[in-house]
């Protein structure tokens, strides 16, 4: 049996990015190496849709939103963090290590945020600085509407700090044409290579937010980072290998292109949803995101039997839910190298398991009823 | 021609780990790979000579100082940094970046650090709770003598914490039995793997300094990622594909044995720095460490041609000086997978550099002149 990831992230990394990794790595203070440096760079700019800076760190996500908070803020300057979500709530974390000043604006998880209370929130405190958010809500499934929220604080000067970590090359997120002026993003979701990476785009009108007196950072500071970046180097030994692996999931993304990506994502959430409610199952996420498919079983029970029944009669290891979500939901990624075969393969376990788990036999497919008797048949013989 | 990185790290990479690079990872939230970080933790231990914890992080080795610095200070504590070359200085800059009190001892590059000058400053100052240091200078070469400090700090219960960067897995550097607290490490030098991990290992008796009100951290809080340790898992995704690398990095560790692993570095670091000296060379560092060889060139001259030539006739990346010992040295590293083929390799370039450097033949060897002389009448047939 092949084990397939329906992880929201780490996400299966495509034969090619393996392929890459494998390579004898340049060393980083090579011209090839800085060239190799500055084609990743130009190429992020693309793929994070802005005209401004983008920084590459050794780290996972959460060091980028690390980065993002210690760059940006003052200890004299406040924050709100809007929150639907583990990974909203991790802004609020990140802030507090800091002592940052900071109002958090809680939904219930499985919501999405609600612009407007962003709007009121921002009037009756003039002094916030900054609104730090989550596009996609990898803990709920949860797309968030960054739109409208960035309509409300790009006019302010009030920066929009984005969690774009199962966002970036998922949905689209065009930084500087919807006003976001800061964007996180991880290797290891929609770009398709292992963790180790975290990116982190300046829209160009924000050049001047990481500037002046900021919080302590040595290893995050971005402003060594901008001194570096123009001659094709990192301030600190980069991941080399990842950085080649980068460069073929970006040649991957540039051939597919990028609306496409982002259309594929968009119809293989609708049709795992559509199966999926089909089946029985209930969505658990009030504004459905293309990244992460968080399902609850058919009659609300326990949904642990089937991340345990999907990863060991199929060899398909999803997640289930986090903190209070656990047993609750269970979520299946599909970001990055996925195509209607897997969303087939994954719908036809998820019927298997309702008939095996719930004894709710008669939402068979047709096919699947008739594959499940002849494998049956099989394994008898 | 080849490439040959005879860099201060990243090294060479063996064709063993490259493979173990390309393989599927499994996802970090599996037991398979929770068994892997137990394993690679448990190796770690071995190789940090420690039976305290190692904590991995997905950073560069600069990384690793600076979680060694928010987890071990609070701003109410002290520091004394005895430095003698770049990278000792790193840790006055990131105790600078967070405002944390700190005297340097300035010795000057290329000299070893003087025990008893870090004797008189413990002495004259009881408010000192920690020593930064560095254990393999790299940016000259030198080794200090960490065992003569651990025997000042550790009675006197002040924190020895030690860039290890160079030194973990190239020295001897048995950190309980010498007494040193905490020891940094990064991946891409003695152990053989990309960069995009450091670790930190903590002695037995220091577990409790990393407890108490520290300063601000996120990413790199070592309590969190002690709470996630025995489970087999990291406080924030791990970069998944470098630990299956650096699990076959420490198999080969094991297999040498890592007192052949030490006696082979400074076999070869001795061989080389009498191949060089026998051809004009004078070595830098005034107490010659084995993961790196500090030369300056016959008569004192520029040594960037030197680089040039190594890289552009011979294919062999070397480093030259850093700051400023730019021009004034050139720095060949052997951290890793490195055998006496190798260092044949690069005297018999460093050879050919001289003479058409400096125009000082008759210091070639027997063999290599008469393969220069093969090689030129081959050329011009």
């Amino acid at each position: 049996m092949k084990t397939r990831l329906f992880t929201p992230g780490p996400v299966e990394i495509p034969a090619r990015i393996l392929r890459a990794l494998s390579q004898v790595p340049p060393h980083h203070r090579t011209d090839v190496f800085r060239a190799t440096m500055k084609r990743v760079t130009e190429e992020l700019r693309w793929v994070h849709c802005t005209e401004g800076e983008v920084f590459l760190l050794g780290a996972s996500g959460t060091g980028g939103m690390e980065a993002a908070v210690v760059n940006l803020m003052s200890p004299r300057d406040k924050a709100l963090v809007p929150t639907a979500g583990k990974f909203g709530d991790r802004w609020a974390s990140i802030l507090k290590a800091y002592a940052v000043p900071h109002q958090t604006i809680p939904f219930e998880w499985g919501s999405a945020i609600d612009p407007n209370a962003v709007r009121q929130a921002l009037e009756q405190d003039p002094s916030i600085t900054a609104v730090f958010t989550t596009h996609s809500e990898t803990s709920t499934g949860v797309v968030h509407d960054l739109e409208a929220i960035a309509r409300i604080t790009r006019p302010k000067n009030v920066l929009l700090v984005v969690d774009g970590i199962t966002s970036v090359g998922v949905h689209p997120l065009p930084q500087d044409r919807w006003g976001v002026d800061v964007v996180v993003c991880g290797s290891q979701k929609g770009l398709m290579i292992p963790p180790g990476i975290a990116t982190v785009s300046l829209a160009p009108w924000a050049a001047k937010a990481i500037e002046g007196e900021r919080l302590p950072r040595f290893y995050w500071d971005l402003i060594r980072a901008r001194k570096s970046a123009p001659l094709g180097e990192t301030a600190f030994t980069p991941p080399v290998s990842l950085v080649l692996a980068l460069e073929e999931s970006l040649a991957m993304l540039r051939e597919e292109g990028l609306e496409a990506v982002h259309d594929r994502h968009r119809k293989l959430a609708h049709a795992l949803a559509a199966g999926a409610q089909a089946l029985g199952f209930t969505l658990f996420a009030a504004r459905p995101g293309h990244a992460v498919t968080s399902l609850v079983p058919p009659g609300g029970g326990d949904a642990s039997p089937y991340v345990k029944r999907l990863r060991e009669a199929h060899g398909m290891v999803v997640a289930g839910g986090q903190d209070h979500l656990k047993g609750k939901i269970f979520r299946i990624g599909h970001m990055g190298a996925y195509d209607l075969g897997d969303i087939h393969a994954v719908l036809g376990a998820l019927d298997e398991c309702v008939t095996t788990l719930s004894g709710a036999a008669g939402k068979n497919s047709v096919a699947v009823r008739a594959m499940s008797a002849a494998t049956a048949a099989w394994q008898e013989a």
